[in-house]
């Protein structure tokens, strides 16, 4: 527990009074009570503004035809998006780029031994989801960014796809050299599947959805019930975005017209096999034809068979090409310039594209933030205007590669490091708790709109719903924080949608968040992910979708009309205390692993417990791990959290001091860095594009976080000398922080001259 | 950690080191010097005779028809084995009680709505398998002591049927009164879902095998592989064994020809409602038409259906009639009289009967016994006779109830307390590694006898074999006891075979072992449990059968010839201050769980994470747990571990100083009463018939072990005054223990005078 726990802890009853009381009395933070009281009017009009009926009219007509990059009706729904911004009196223009995005020419999928059987690659349309029947329009099932491919080889079967797989599998003397693997979806980002077959010299990858996953094993198949028919097949890219998301051809620049683009083939982040997503009833007769040693048990899945992990018998071709051709996509960008600080952004997005029709993923999302601008709209009509500029986004090619948003930021990262104070990212939405996650620094601040937010269900607050979660869900250690911890923990982000290119590539201090938790279902990525599908099973009378809209707009309004922003750095000092502690914990668990496995192996316990009839190999010996210098860290650690309570004293002294508008001027231009003081501009081991020390996605997780990614990485690849030298360049952005925490605190303290 | 263990802990390697070279030197604990020579020789002349070729002739003779109680079969198999044993030298007969064992008169089981079904309840025979159509002489399948009974009533999914799966139920407002419960195998032994059904208002009950657990989930089914086929179906009994095993109306005493027996409404351990067994060919159709919530996550099996917890609309109609007579059993008790200590017996035993065939249950367990008899009878022709009289038996009727067992011990019992100084079981055999439990006086002893056998496969010590697999798959801590720990861990015995009364009832010192862990299956008390099964998938070579003849051989004849019996007490005493300590934590765990929970509903928070659209129920609060009083137990502990410590150095000496027979017949006399020590005849609560405080079957988990059981489930059921009482209870017998161990210490260091 670091110092700040220890200092909270203790009084934490007599903390969660005292703060009820100051709510009550109208505290906000970052304004002055002046300020607060006129927010809170303004804030309670907002919310009281959005419509369920319209975010189903709007989601309706957005899902009514199927609308990837590309697409007729992808561009339709751009332009009537910019046209509704427009018609609630915002600034509205659709900004577009050139990308690399492959649609299907071929896909063919066949067994030729040990029985034939062609693969049926089709959803079939059904009566009771009219949208479903859209065939001419509709983007094929395919996995985008696979590589042309036309390869015969035998099947292995290799669970979810991920490094520890191929480990069981060499262990049982299985190589997938030369074969293609099937894995099913699940238990890592789906683009991690194929690079990690083609990192142990598989040929091709088929990628399917196991009913234990998302199909009758969950509960009632579409459209009888929410979960994945058998031949429904979820679609998604396999880009290698954990290495830089966007347009393949246009790393670290915009996509536009004239930009500069690679050879194809220079393209590192393309996949280098065939690749295709099947259904499960397109699997189970793959699967029944192999032979082979029985899977291990956590590997199987729910269908009626014995899972066997080949190779073959089974034999299959995979036939894939691909038109490579630019696309255009069309980013809606939406302003109302701010009043006082116009050139500081508070930035809000969600895309617009999907796979199909995108009813859930994206346009469940999109809707609420349409009744956030509408609602704005109307305030500024009685007279509100925001202190700040308000810059609300639909991005286009989320799906693909966060194409949109990836491009947008590439174009405009100069101004956004200039102006830029949040990126506010939805992407769908459904029925339950507010999950939220971003930088640490804004922990405190999404926990207080919380409060001021109805959960439709249960009547209580959004903030209170979720601490009863975490309390009921929770082990000892997280039922007590959740109880006595002044804020709830915000998640770190990993990627998986358009917040990545902000937070990870231009450290602008960025929230991600939606309700979700209590609605399941297995129509992702598919054609029936459907305004009739999601007007049966998910939030059916929108009012969760009200709920986000009043979270996310609350949010941006008290973030645009702040005195002082309201970044904390105590709880980050706290995160990053949390973060060393489990870097340290990874690696005593490595470094007794290897010495553990070395004395088995010396042992001769390996030979000892073999089963004849089921050979296993034992593994082989490594290095044993050195001790790492976790000493810069800890320091930098301290600093920060000693920084953090300086500047908790001064920050509280100057808002009860009353406005001083230079001086939170200058203030607020500081501490809008703190994500960018995290940056290094050199970015992480292998992926330069990732530039944020403290958060990134897995390198081998994908979506998945990876917190201090370089030090982390290093430590599970037991890349001793690198790990040394990433706790060092992590150890100098916590530097680089403390000194922005200790410059906006002199600021404060008067410490500095503050020119007028 | 015990003092005993901290004694051990430091010099552990130097220990091992010193045991080996020991060892080497021909100790033997119990033995002087000269004896250990003698039999050393004896046993290396023993372990060379047992022959697999035999082993499998007499598998295929003993398997060769059905065998279950009251079968022409069971009594010609019975009078074969008496003549083997003749043949061998041994003075052998046949002991008949007469038992009540129902067979099936009807069985109906049909879905009535939605649709119409009717159970095929049948096995098929298969062509691959000789013995399989052997119809006329199979007991069809079915649980014995079910009531008879014909119930119509909407089917409730209950998962494992135990406890914890009604609360779960319940929460989900899912009450099973008036209906049929179907369950699944596993998570507890069968007749305890029936009787939790029962208790919670159930009238009837399906129990069926889930291919998840032994069926094609697992591997390939029979004939092709060794699992379960469709309609494979597990028979076995309902009958309440954790309330007393045996023959249900004459409880306590031999079920002879004479007894009093009670009336059959009077034998409390019948089931009351009708159980029938059922194959997951035959549960499908059932499953599949029930509606209701979605069964939870862990809940769900390896069929391709959406499990639902109803109740109905699945209808069912099961009746049931059984022939409720009395049978005959046959136990076959042969002996060898001993040369120098006749009155104390050394008994040996495994059934013979079986449900259908039994190869590999019980068959491959006995026709070890029966080559450790034959090669007994040739260590006799050359000169050898054992100390102590050996008992070899087969017993009837262990599978409807340790009929057999039961009944020779209740009409024994007098007899074996004062004669019986081992009992070991085994109960078939398998490939792998050997397992054993028993009474923990007996952990060093065991343990030295496996230094002694070779494990086929490896060509280790098969007590090599077993280290290397704790050390495999153990944590860290189980790790570290394997590496430096002197002894192995042995398991505590709960019940499902034979050893249960000899140990629970009688408190003679008990083990039970067996080769397994390598070989798995799904044929189970089946009708394809069958000598052509159990030569193609188990232990196929009877190099097994070998070992396991040579290990329980030569413990047997250890025990027999020994000139100190090798009870020790060190390795008991820490076992009951693990006991305790676990004691303590489950009542720490109950304790917190109660205020966790009521806190909890006190706060709302289960009203604030209900789904209105699967809505649980809040549970209801609960008295919170009093403190406990461990101090007699804690106190108790402390004695037995100085009293172990004391006469290990005593043992040691008077082995040094060699032979004193009148000194050691008194202390063998005394150490052999180290189980009965720690009776308590009024047995534990509600369930008199089991009298040892240490070990029993659980009340509601069946085969699984309760250690210091009376004191346990008084916690796990919250009855906090029986509670203290017990804890009571079983620190007066680890007292008595105490003083048993101080006596026998007494005699070796001649502080009472002993009588010629």
């Amino acid at each position: 527990m670091s110092s700040v726990m220890r200092t909270l802890a203790v009084p934490a009853a007599a903390l969660v009074l005292l703060t009820a009381a100051a709510r009550e009395d109208g505290e906000m933070r970052g304004y002055t009570a002046e300020s607060a009281k006129i927010e809170r009017n303004w804030e309670a009009k907002f919310r009281a503004i959005p419509e369920p009926g319209r975010m189903r009219e709007a989601l309706r007509r957005l899902s009514a035809r199927p609308h990837h990059v590309g697409s007729p009706y992808g561009k339709d729904n751009a332009e009537w998006l910019r046209d509704q911004f427009r018609s609630y009196g915002w600034d509205a223009n659709i900004e577009e780029f050139q990308v690399l995005f492959p649609t299907p020419k071929e896909r063919l999928l066949e067994m030729v031994a040990p029985v034939k059987f062609t693969a049926k690659l089709e959803e079939p349309p059904l009566p009771q989801d009219p949208t479903s029947g859209q065939k001419s329009e509709q983007l094929p099932s395919y996995n985008a960014y696979s590589a042309d491919g036309d390869v015969t080889a035998p099947l292995v079967y290799a669970n979810y796809g991920v490094p520890a797989d191929y480990d069981e599998l060499e262990r049982r003397g299985i190589s997938v050299k030369g074969a293609i693997v099937i894995v099913r979806y699940g238990g890592s980002w789906r683009g991690i599947k194929p690079k990690v077959a083609y990192e142990h010299g598989a040929v091709g990858c088929l990628i399917y959805s196991d009913p234990k996953d998302d199909g009758y094993s969950q509960g009632e198949v579409y459209p009888n019930g929410p979960f994945r028919p058998k031949d429904g097949v979820q679609r998604g890219s396999v880009m290698d975005m954990p290495v830089y998301p966007g347009d393949p051809l246009t790393p670290g620049v915009g996509a536009t017209k004239d930009a500069v683009r690679l050879d194809r083939k220079d393209a590192t982040t393309i996949m280098k096999i065939p690749v295709l997503p099947i259904s499960y009833g397109d699997a189970q007769p793959l699967l029944a034809a192999m032979t082979g040693l029985v899977a291990p048990e956590g590997w199987r899945g729910s269908l009626p068979i014995t899972y066997r992990l080949g190779p073959g018998p089974a034999r299959v071709h995979l036939k894939l090409a691909f038109d490579w051709s630019l696309k255009p996509i069309y980013d809606v960008i939406a302003k109302i310039p701010g009043s006082q600080y116009p050139d500081e952004w508070v930035v809000r997005g969600n895309h617009h594209d999907g796979w199909v029709n995108g009813a859930e993923d994206p346009l469940s999302g999109l809707v609420p933030e349409l009744e956030e601008a509408r609602a704005m709209g109307e305030l500024m009509k009685q007279g509100w205007k925001p202190k700040r500029t308000l810059v609300y986004a639909a991005w286009d090619g989320e799906e693909p590669a966060l194409l949109g948003s990836t491009e947008w930021v590439e174009t405009h990262a100069k101004e956004l490091a200039q102006k830029a104070v949040l990126y506010f990212n939805s992407d769908g939405n459904g029925r339950g708790f507010f999950g939220v996650g971003g930088s640490h620094t804004l922990e405190r601040f999404i926990g207080d709109v919380q409060k001021d937010v109805i959960d439709p269900e249960t009547k209580l607050t959004v903030w209170k719903r979720s601490q009863a979660q975490a309390i009921a869900s929770g082990d000892r250690k997280a039922r007590g924080e959740a109880r006595d911890r002044a804020d709830l923990r915000i998640e770190a982000l990993g990627s998986g949608s358009d917040f990545s290119p902000f937070l990870q590539h231009a450290g602008v201090p960025t929230l991600n968040g939606g309700f979700g938790g209590e609605d399941g279902g297995g129509i992702y990525h598919s054609i029936y992910d459907s305004f009739a599908w999601y007007t049966r099973f998910s939030d059916t009378s929108f009012v969760y979708g009200r709920a986000l809209a009043q979270t996310v707009g609350s949010t941006v309004m008290r973030m645009a009309d702040a005195d002082l922003l309201p970044f904390e750095f105590g709880n980050l000092a706290e995160t990053v205390q949390g973060y060393t502690a489990e870097l340290k914990e990874l690696h005593d668990n490595v470094a007794s692993r290897i010495a553990e496995t070395n004395r088995q192996i010396d042992d001769g316990i390996f030979a000892a417990t073999n089963d004849p009839q089921n050979p296993l190999k034992a593994p082989k010996s490594e290095p044993l791990a050195p001790a790492l210098n976790f000493a810069p860290l800890d320091n930098a650690d301290g600093s920060l959290t000693r920084a953090a309570s300086r500047y908790e004293k001064a920050y509280g002294a100057a808002i009860a001091a009353g406005a001083d508008p230079m001086t939170f001027a200058r203030f607020n231009e500081i501490v809008a860095r703190a994500d960018q003081a995290l940056l290094d501009d050199k970015g992480l081991p292998k992926r330069p594009w990732y530039k944020h020390l403290l958060y990134a996605p897995g390198l081998y997780t994908g979506y998945g976080v990876k917190t201090m990614p370089g030090a982390r990485e290093a430590i599970e690849q037991k890349s001793w000398a690198e790990a040394d030298i990433e706790i060092g360049r992590i150890a100098a952005a916590v530097q680089r922080e403390t000194e922005l925490v200790n410059r906006a605190t002199d600021v404060l303290e008067k410490k500095v001259r503050v020119q007028p």
